[in-house]
């Protein structure tokens, strides 16, 4: 049996040497087995294979996937998940909320280091948002197990249920559950013509023992999530792994403009009360708000739902979704705050109403200072340049940093590209992050205090 | 037997004393008969019974229809007016088009007067649009019956079998067919998972006999149409009667702005390509070229599908529709080249592609000065006021003008509101509008030459 820091130099070696895993979707390279650390072809190899679940029929990996949560694609992909654990020996376990958690090793007495991430994705989204984190999880309990290394805390891999928002309008909803936020009627919402219950039954979940999914305040001992960058500045830097300070927070509204459907053909301009045309005006309000001030704020329109969305009548109402995102949540308030004054303006100009729904608010969730120095002397022992950096996507971490120390390892997405079949990670890079995820949790194995 | 001249005066006299129509959706009036001329009552009873095949189903009159073409609810309603043809012991043919005519009276070597309307609505529409015009087509072969008056040419009824843009986005589609427009391959567009042919099938039209529907130039005397006037000009003028001076003509573009889809909170404002930032734009042109210069002319974009069209991912694809109306058809090139500009330089400054297809054109249409001042005349045999103005609505008159002399009545629109449950016509003004026209036939039947 190796010792930790045995295995870390060996495994640091490898990462140094990486196996040539940069051409896309072709066979498999012989030389990708570094026996003791993360088994960069065989990830490789599942994150292809899981591609089949999602994507459309007549593409190839890189065409994108679309396994909504709760979808049939995301049923088989999880259910062959379970199986590659089973095969691997790993037990698996689905709590009340449809999570797959699996253990290995450690001492009974003390909590477990966490690590994983999801599988769902946005409609026509990519291969690698999630699935990278999910399976290099798995790599990582399989590296150790296979070096027959003895950890202090039992590792522990998972594969959060439902973490895009396009099921239900819910994001990070199943670890969101796991900290605690659960409220009355939560299970009785339906999208899709589904009930939420029913979807959470369909992926094995309890909807009525929901609160046993719960878990309190130092459930485990820290949590890392591996996950493509999904922006474009390790890419552009040339940086192959970035430590996330922190998750900015999210807030969106749900916008209603009311005009007047009323004839195309005989309504003169002048007496128009165009929901669409207020609507366009906003749209350009939030984009002129959230670029006139320093920062790396950003204002999305990214849902509009006309009606009656005709050729020949004038828009009479129109719903749209406005997202702002900063780390700071107080910017966040004042970009709120500023397009809820353009809207009044442009409401009177247009001759339209407009009301302002808070609909959702994600805290921003700082990285704990811990992990990511832990993140930061894996990626120093493997020699690889790192770079601090905030993410602008909501992630489950965000969640579970309510819970215990957390932290995120970021991997390049080229160009900046994601949610879209064009998200790309090279290979090279995809094991440069398991093999820091699995350093970085055998970094924290050795601390008490985080 | 009544001389036509006898008529017109007696009809002349019961339109100066209108029995009083105006209480919305309460009983009938027991004075609303008056024998000779128009039925006003009967002609309330029956739009206020058609409004039952397509309103809501907790609704009552008032409370807007949605029959798009092909409907159940237009099933319904044309086999009710079927059935109310029947009883008035009127004929009914329909065409393979699924147009309905009859004809009455009339010596066999004459051509026919036509006059009539449609019934089908856009989605949650109103309860006057076409309905006025069919439904008094009909009183006035039952007054002429009544009167047993003798006409020269027969006259002929039809209702328009689709007319709304609605189903498979083509308007006055049925009359499009009768004026000889009818292209290979029409018969096999799809709507609404339904094939044009089959849609036809439902309406007991013959698609696989398609061009026995086409009539030729002169297939009739002339046609009249009576019409709400969807637009606010008579109800601000305080005149009853519109005369339309012409049909404008309609350009509509299809515009396609692709951008590119990708994650909302991770791009950077200023690496964005924001379809619907682009449209947005795109829409607010529309509005400023339209306005910009003198003139009636009106511009509209009143659908918008956004791709994928949630919060959380920057829009990456917009389709849009961009229209735009005017009497000159020479305004309408100028105004298309100039929204082609715009959205050229738009299309630069958001990094987007827009792509603009000219997807349709109505020419405009001028009545015939001989059936306008038929139409003039009538009125003034009735002492109702008239004003001359252009119908910024496409109808089915536009059509026939290719075959006959055309002229359009207007009455006026309560706060020129169309295209939407508050569609209002007073049933005074709905009496006035029909014995307009019933003069106007009258008038024409006496005319060798228009």
């Amino acid at each position: 049996m190796l010792s930790r820091r045995a295995f870390l130099s060996m495994a640091a070696a490898s990462a140094l040497a990486p196996p040539a895993l940069s051409e896309r979707a072709t066979g498999q390279a012989g030389r990708t087995r570094v026996e003791g650390a993360i088994d960069a072809a065989r990830l490789r190899n599942r994150l292809e294979r899981l591609s089949y679940h999602g994507r459309p029929s007549a593409g190839g990996f890189g065409d994108g996937v679309s396994w909504v949560a709760y979808s049939v694609a995301d049923l088989t992909a999880r259910a062959w998940l379970i199986d590659e654990m089973k095969q691997a020996e790993i037990a698996p376990r689905i709590d009340a909320a449809g999570n797959i958690y699996a253990r290995f090793g450690g001492q009974p007495n003390q909590p477990a280091i966490l690590f994983g991430s999801h599988i769902d994705s946005v409609p026509n989204g990519g291969n690698f948002d999630g699935d990278l984190g999910t399976f290099a999880a798995l790599e990582v309990i399989q590296a150790v197990q296979a070096a027959k290394i003895q950890t202090r805390h039992p590792l522990e891999m998972v594969l959060w249920a439902h973490e895009e928002s396009t099921a239900f309008g819910i994001g990070t909803a199943a670890s969101r559950i796991v900290a605690g936020d659960l409220k009355p009627g939560d299970m009785d919402k339906v999208w899709n013509g589904m009930r939420r219950s029913d979807a959470i039954r369909r992926i094995a979940g309890d909807p009525d023992k929901i609160e046993t999914a719960v878990r309190g305040k130092g459930a485990w001992h820290s949590y890392i999530e591996l996950h493509i960058e999904q922006g474009g500045t390790l890419d552009k830097a040339k940086v192959p792994i970035g430590i996330v300070e922190g998750i900015v927070a999210i807030h969106r509204y749900d916008v209603v403009i009311e005009g007047f459907a009323n004839h195309a053909g005989t309504t003169p301009m002048a007496e128009r009360q165009d929901a669409f045309v207020a609507a366009s005006q906003l749209t350009l309000a939030v984009r002129d708000i959230a670029t006139s001030r320093q920062g790396r704020q950003v204002g999305t329109v990214g849902r509009i739902e006309v009606e009656p969305n005709s050729p020949n009548v004038i828009p009479g109402r129109v719903t749209m979704s406005v997202e702002f995102r900063d780390l700071s949540e107080q910017t966040l308030r004042e970009l709120g705050e500023a397009v809820k004054a353009r809207g009044a303006s442009i409401a009177t100009s247009t001759r339209t109403t407009m009301t302002f729904t808070l609909a959702s608010t994600n805290p921003s969730a700082p990285a704990t200072k811990g992990v990511q120095d832990a993140i930061g002397q894996s990626a120093d022992a493997l020699g690889l340049k790192t770079m601090r950096l905030p993410s602008g996507a909501g992630h489950d971490a965000q969640q579970i940093a309510a819970l215990c120390p957390m932290g995120m390892i970021f991997v390049p997405s080229i160009g900046g590209i994601s949610h879209s079949p064009r998200e790309l990670t090279t290979w090279e890079d995809c094991a440069r992050g398991a093999n820091v995820l699995l350093g970085a949790v055998l970094q924290l194995d050795g601390r008490d205090s985080i």
